[in-house]
């Protein structure tokens, strides 16, 4: 039972099948071809509206590239205190901006609060030029803990952006699991709250690499064909990415992987309520589950095959974590199987 | 008749067919899978010894990074005048390294004369920190105008680095058509002649996208996981590379492709040869024709149904290109058909 | 009467003298110069063993240049939450190391606590490259709030760092002001407990911008003239830095300074203790004072002609700062008068 | 007879006696004093136009700080083959901007030949992005060999950067040598006629470390002082360059100093142009003289006292400069006095 994580599953058949069937014949190169002009178009269409779209090989790097592209000197972007950007991205973000800082904001569920966030803003005022400028605000959709902002959360933290004229960047490594869960459409939970910058995930998701840097404004993407290139992520054979999201996006596939791994995680998160011996630290939102044990009953988990990741204890856990408890970290995935579904259920029940 | 690049072509169907085969099951991530391992070894046969190895998505990456790995402060690389890393990744060597600077030098035939790398070098002495110091020498091989250095010249500029105690970096874009024409063994083209880190390159010969950086001493290259994770080029599902990589070494696949690639080129030579309108600006060693012609000439071309790109005339052709000449460059791939080549050769003697 | 910061004062005449004497004749330049090398003999003196010495502008300048010197891909540096280096420098140290990132460590009166250390370097593990990898510890003495870390105290950080291979580095900026109260030597302060660099600070006390990087293993310090030079640190008429330092250093000097600003901040801080109006948030152990006070006695102290900083309530201040309460930053320097505090002491008691 | 550079020399006894008086009384820091403000007001005079100023601590700095201010994703800014920029200052320029690239451009006598830059520019498209994109041009006044353009030159070469939507900017380290050769206004210099950023110099002219960066145009400036700080360079106590600067600009002891230095030069240069066994490689226009002489005439003068630094010799040498000669560079300064060219001159000719 492999809950590692949703990286470590592979890809989905119809993308495995597209990318097959555009591997042969000859396509200008360097993002220029049919195929991705076609991809790119079919963006606009599920934003409703004209979209700057660039492919990327990692979220990592669509994150880097994002805040690269809104970046000011001295510059400070505010992210959550757990985000995927500060924490697991050995400092990409610093170095493709050339060293401007992320300022961490509390918030509890993995969720940035909106009053902690105008608090650590409130420290840069324009005449004290020591601190450095604000220069952008990335929240995580789905967040790192497997929650949910609500759009009108979203909202919220992009007006104290506009009021202090810095763009909001969503960071969508496991965007389509958030969408599923909340039933709007991409546009409803993107710009039409004030989402500016949007990285896009589809790797997480049943694709080999397939991410997309998308901009609101394509105005304001004028010079991301050179900030992508310089950074190397410019593919020669792009089409390897635009045969991907083509077929991800089609006839609601990258939707209908989502609802199945979310669908799965739903059904594990039944069993653990119902058992004694563990508690969730978070609701369950989309397809991450993040237990709290006894270290005993990790072992437990680990001996009956159950593969997952320890996770740190943060900050707002401190209080709900008892010495000998770990809080464990389980992601489902597009090709996660009922099987698993049901021996894990019987597995944690058993331990009850 | 597509002659405009080697990227412009797909993938070879047992590559296709690999990616395939291993799209589905679970598999760790991020460089650790038993996919992963099994191909880094592979590297170490074909290279007869213990090599370090890392995956990455672009050609830019890897010289990028290479460089990067070597980089000191005040870093100066040697690059031939019309190498790719200078001309042709939008800055991205000056931007991973923090602003080290390429020194570009001179030399015929695309290959960097080694008085003139001599002489470069002269302007940076110990005592004189203004001007930087050096920190690598970079060759291109094949080079950017398909011209091949022999094993004494690549001997003799390692030679030059050791005494300057710089390590020397190959770009090897192409370095399997540069391999088939030697007829050496890789150990004999790279660290049996002094080179110290190579960018292996799979794209160009058959590939989605597989680069791989090579290190020669693995000790060398201890802070390369960081140095590829905080450039956003470490993937999350590599198998997705390691598997191209698996095939394209299988049974000498990457050998066969190169081969293929290059005899297109020299029957397509010939026929320029035997033209009264066209002439080879250089020897095809590999992949690649240059042929120089009037632009009347290159019309026809072009109505034929031929496509190319116009090159930027260089330094030392200045003298050989007439007003109202043009030249041009051609690039075979592993899937040029006998077809085009003869298609081509009609093409082209038609005109004489 | 004016304590808004040390760097409002002038330079002491002394210093002054001496650099009108060395403003004619020709001397070599970008540190070349006798007094250059005379200058650099007088560190080894004063800290009782050969060191490197490279003479800078500002002190931003020196601890980002020697956080560059040691910064490592992927780099985490550990600092005080409140350090100035974090807090007031527009993310200089980020961008001089390529955007290396300054991670906060909690600890009250201003300094970092060894445990608090311990636990955020439990994040960097080698075989979680995602992280980043620690790549110095930096400490400032005297602290951003005036405490003073006992020799025994650094020590025990610096046996952190030594575990894990990282080195400590020491934002000196009011060195002079730390060394005169802890009565012990220099090396006591610094490479006796295991300081590796030293930012070692003259312009707060007395110079106009003297400022120097100490490096304790000249070994280490191999690219520092690169690394300076690079970063616009390098002056060509040097000697007006080592004449500072000249005589700065001359008969004691720079401890006289600075024991008559740590004496001054003293016998202000007996007033405020005296007072019923106002109290101190940490033990005045060099110049600065930080009193809490109504905001109705802020005023008064305002109106009365005090000029002074109000400080953001750090964390560890929370709970002991009540609403309509604000914290002050008082800062004496050599120039402070007798009638200054005189004045100062009464306008205090005066509310009393 | 000291000659090697004007860097060497110290600073002029009004300079010097200006700083004393400005060193005690307590004043605001970080540029915000009254002396500061003042001389703020006075470029303003000089320029007759609202300028923004910026003072830094070095040449390089400027320079560097001027083309971060100006740059955009892989920038590439045009120089001349000989500049400062990129010879001299050890790869600031790239550090600072995060990579872009100084590309050169031929021209004779130090001067950027127009028709050279806009062949240079013709490689850099709009579609074609992997060569990156221009980013500004930066000229040198006077320029490393001495020479000067004159303002129809600046003009034309002005006339490239607008057609081409790139800044002018000027690196007038020696900027008031030129001036007093011109006979022309500061304005008429740079803005009128078409420079948009200068690196005014003062510490090559009688100050110790004064350099400004001047923005023609404010609303491009807005930036700068995170710029500035993020760089290092925002000094603590200010006033100690605008007191310089203050001193320097004072009834035009600025324009006296170059004069005087420039006398001196012209007079040598006679002297040189009497002897048979030297001749000067450039005409000589400000405070710099380059001789090529045998080498044998080399150790005479060497013998004789008088110290140079011997010069590389540039590209455009190259026919001129038999084998054993050697190229010279004698710089004179304000306080080179009228023996010391009459020395000089006695010595020249004693060889004839």
């Amino acid at each position: 039972m492999y809950f590692t994580s949703d990286n470590w599953a592979g890809v989905h058949p119809a993308i495995s099948e597209n990318l097959a069937r555009h591997s042969s014949g000859m396509a200008s190169a360097y993002g220029t071809s049919a195929l991705d002009k076609q991809v790119e178009q079919r963006f606009n269409e599920i934003f409703e509206r004209e979209v700057a779209v660039y492919f990327v090989g990692t979220g990592t790097a669509a994150n880097s590239l994002a805040l690269a592209a809104v970046n000011r000197p001295g510059g400070v972007a505010f992210c959550h205190r757990e985000a995927h950007v500060v924490k697991d991205e050995c400092g990409a973000p610093e170095y493709f901006t050339g060293g401007s800082r992320l300022q961490t904001v509390d918030g509890p569920s993995g969720k940035m609060k909106p009053g902690e966030l105008r608090r650590e803003l409130k420290s840069f005022r324009p005449d004290f030029i020591h601190a450095g400028q604000p220069m952008a605000v990335t929240i995580t959709q789905a967040t790192e803990v497997g929650t949910i902002y609500q759009p009108e959360e979203i909202s919220t933290i992009a007006g104290i952006c506009k009021e202090k004229g810095i763009p909001l960047h969503m960071d969508g490594a496991r965007f389509a699991n958030a969408l599923v869960t909340l039933g709007v459409s991409p546009a409803e939970m993107t710009w039409k709250q004030g989402v500016d910058v949007l990285s896009f995930g589809g790797t997480k998701n049943g694709c080999w690499c397939a991410e997309a840097l998308v901009f609101f404004n394509p105005e304001k993407a004028k010079d991301l064909p050179y900030i992508r290139k310089r950074a190397a992520q410019l593919f020669s054979k792009t089409r390897f990415i635009a045969a991907q999201f083509d077929a991800y996006l089609k006839d609601d596939l990258w939707l209908d992987l989502a609802k199945a791994a979310n669908d799965k995680a739903t059904r594990m998160a039944a069993a653990i309520q119902q058992s004694k011996h563990c508690r969730l630290a978070w609701s369950v939102e989309s397809n991450e589950l993040f237990p709290i044990m006894p270290e005993t009953e990790a072992d437990r988990w680990r001996a009956a095959g159950v593969m997952f990741h320890q996770w740190p204890v943060p900050g707002d856990l401190t209080d709900k974590v008892e010495e000998h408890e770990v809080v464990a970290r389980l992601v489902t995935n597009f090709s996660t199987t009922d099987e698993e579904v049901e021996e894990f259920s019987k597995m944690v029940l058993a331990g009850a």
